[in-house]
């Protein structure tokens, strides 16, 4: 009987490895995709793309048993060669190849120039040609930051003392109702898709105290804008036994500090590669919702058109000033009217017109909404009932409150979006894998 | 102006700090819901539920500003007092009340008698009274195992270079076709949620090299089974430049290796809550099905059947050949039949009736299903063309092939699944948060 123990040691080199200063002057084995060519006659340079970056191989024709002219972009190889310094090429090594072997063949050129240092390209195109524009270095890193982003929040969470959960994506009711909900036939029943996992973490608080998830949710808004998607990956904690709201804020800050940090030491790659400097959170100002108004319509001349909303370009302003001011890249606004929110949210009981919820802005536009909630069964149901909102399908999630349920509150972070502030895109298509908006449902 | 800089330190203790010596003999503060309540008269025990586990309290009508009258299952409270050795009591320490303030009530008694050890409740009570009968330690306890598991999966997968991805769970085609797909209106076109990020993650080799993916998977199958659910977790992992199929399993060995270990350290309350001895992954056998097939019909005296098919009978009873001949919880299956593996499955070379692909066995139920797939255009394709599969739908998929892919394969787990097995239930929705079936859709 053969037996699997795990793991062989790989008889290939990354890129890791190959930084190593002892591999220099030694034979090395290597694979990877044949990312450019240049051919210069008698020598030839072969990117070689692997998980890591780019390797610089050199073909000569004389000290090589491989003819430039059957390499191919798009190829994938495993080649043996001497590892040499080279100072001029990525990460200060190249590969000396003697002999090179073809793993596999494409059928096709790529069609974008994905072996380009920068594919300057269209939105557009990039999304048509998904699979090859993500070949790109510069594409697949910002990708590499979306999962530090993830990894970071759970990774803070778990440290925390939350306990990761998994609730359905497909429900009898939306969670906060409204008209932007996917409908399908479950079994001859009439179902919908998770516009959020609000109410079962919450139901959650009662069980773990603090919970997370990280999964999809699904919009079904027909606005067609630069920040929205149909469907997102959302980045939800809830967390139970809050003494206050800003509990709440201090523990997004916390996640931003440790996530900012594991960038910069795990994604240290990425990060040059995108030349990216990361914002600072080590103090994240806190302005009310009615004095942020205030502040940018004394500052920048401009009119309070409603003082019970936030346009766009009121919270872009926030975020000007606010690094004006303070020299700050994040800002919590605070209070928002009780109108705007959910019915689950609890109200400043200092004045109910407002609630005791904040967004966070990053460089003026929101990555985060968050919020006490109310506890309280009988508040609850008189909120409800003032809203109209009958109980229907909510009866497990009322049953909750009703078996006792800690103060508490939570957040819900757009991963797309953080990371689209992140790196400096400014559409929030280009750091989605497979974007699904009103005219894309495929790739 | 006003700045968070991060969490403040907690004036209230968690169970891993009030087991710590120096806490004895003096004033703690804590909080946590009531659990359980035990009158005798003079004294009373509170039991607390904390996110740790439990902690017992002694409220004494001499020593205490606190009334037991008013103390009642269901309610969080902050507790204040002095902490004692008690070896009979969970962690061996007590809380000896001085004050209590409460800070929520509920309106109900519990439907459940939650607070018992066991929760000796049918499913179907727990499953209708989800947020009561989670609050049990015990059932509480098997979803903290779920997280180690989740948690060990990518741990361990970051460490060998993969890259994590979200992709969509809305798509306009099926990844395996068939009739288990449920389908859904997207503004007015026909759309379907994703069976398995299948295709996604293969394309995603061609750019990361190793991806995976923790996220919901949605199969309109019309079986009600204690192993199956219409919406389930799926723990997927995708690797390019294998040497062989074998990788992808040694890759899995290494998980169970690692996840095992990480639930001995960091979950070990858990397992002692629910009394389990872990499964041994240090050498997993590793048999071909037509062998598999032969070693059982022998043993047990069964005639084979179909020599094509594997029976859920004939798994279990592998699962028992294993167990008694060697020893071992785990076993791979290889080389399924082709007819039975979808389109993409790579053929066996020596004899194309049967695939490059496995089932993880584990008590003799399945848990995962891999294989190494195709990665030349052509004989995908081909393969397509021989099972009378069109393309529509399929364009971007194949034309990740057509510019280059390296041999590659990975594997699906069902987390619901593997934490049932090794929790020790018999039913899938023992291990399920809030599972989705024939009939079930609520909570």
């Amino acid at each position: 009987m053969e037996f699997l123990s795990g793991v062989k040691p790989q008889t290939t080199l990354e890129l890791k490895e190959l930084q190593e200063e002892s591999r220099l002057g030694s034979r090395v084995r290597v694979n990877g995709a044949v990312h450019s060519i240049r051919d210069m006659g008698e020598v030839a340079f072969v990117v070689l793309r692997k998980r890591g970056g780019i390797l610089q191989c050199v073909l000569e024709e004389e000290s090589s048993s491989v003819s430039v002219k059957t390499v191919r972009e798009g190829q994938t190889v495993e080649a043996e060669g001497i590892l040499e310094r080279d100072e001029r090429a990525p990460y200060g090594i190249e590969l000396r190849v003697q002999e090179m072997r073809i793993l596999s063949e494409p059928c096709k050129g790529m069609p974008l120039p994905v072996g380009k240092w920068k594919l300057n390209t269209s939105l557009e195109a990039k999304l048509n040609y998904r699979n090859a524009s993500l070949r790109n270095i510069r594409e697949r890193a910002k990708f590499r930051i979306q999962e530090g982003i993830t990894r970071g929040f759970r990774d803070y969470l778990y440290g925390q003392g939350f306990t990761e959960i998994h609730t359905p994506k497909i429900g009898a009711k939306g969670a906060e109702g409204g008209s932007n909900i996917f409908k399908l036939d479950y079994f001859h029943r009439p179902a919908v898709l998770a516009q959020s996992p609000q109410l079962y973490k919450q139901m959650m608080v009662g069980v773990f105290d603090r919970v997370f998830e990280t999964g999809p949710v699904f919009r079904a808004e027909k606005h067609n804008t630069k920040r929205h998607l149909n469907e997102y990956t959302s980045l939800d904690f809830e967390m139970g036994y809050i003494q206050s709201f800003e509990d709440i804020m201090a523990m997004e800050t916390g996640f931003l500090q440790y996530m900012l940090q594991l960038l910069k030491e795990e994604y240290a790659d990425e990060l040059r590669i995108l030349n990216l400097t990361l914002p600072k959170a080590d103090r994240i100002p806190m302005v009310r919702f009615d004095r942020a108004k205030e502040l940018v319509a004394e500052k920048y001349k401009r009119a309070i058109r409603n003082p019970f909303d936030l346009e766009p370009e009121e919270e872009h302003l926030i975020g000007t000033y606010f690094k004006e001011e303070y020299d700050a890249d994040f800002v919590f606004v605070t209070h928002y009217p009780s109108k705007k929110r959910p019915f689950y949210a609890m109200d400043d009981p200092q004045d109910p017109r407002f609630t005791l919820s904040f967004d966070l802005l990053f460089r003026g536009l929101e990555i985060t909404t968050g919020g006490q909630r109310i506890h309280d069964p009988k508040m609850l149901r008189e909120k409800m009932e003032a809203r109209d909102m009958g109980e229907e399908g909510l009866e497990q999630y009322l049953g909750a409150f009703e078996y006792g349920m800690p103060p508490h509150g939570g957040l819900g972070i757009g991963l797309e979006r953080l990371t689209m502030m992140l790196v400096g895109e400014d559409n929030v298509r280009e750091t989605t894998l497979f974007p699904r908006d009103l005219s894309r449902l495929e790739p």
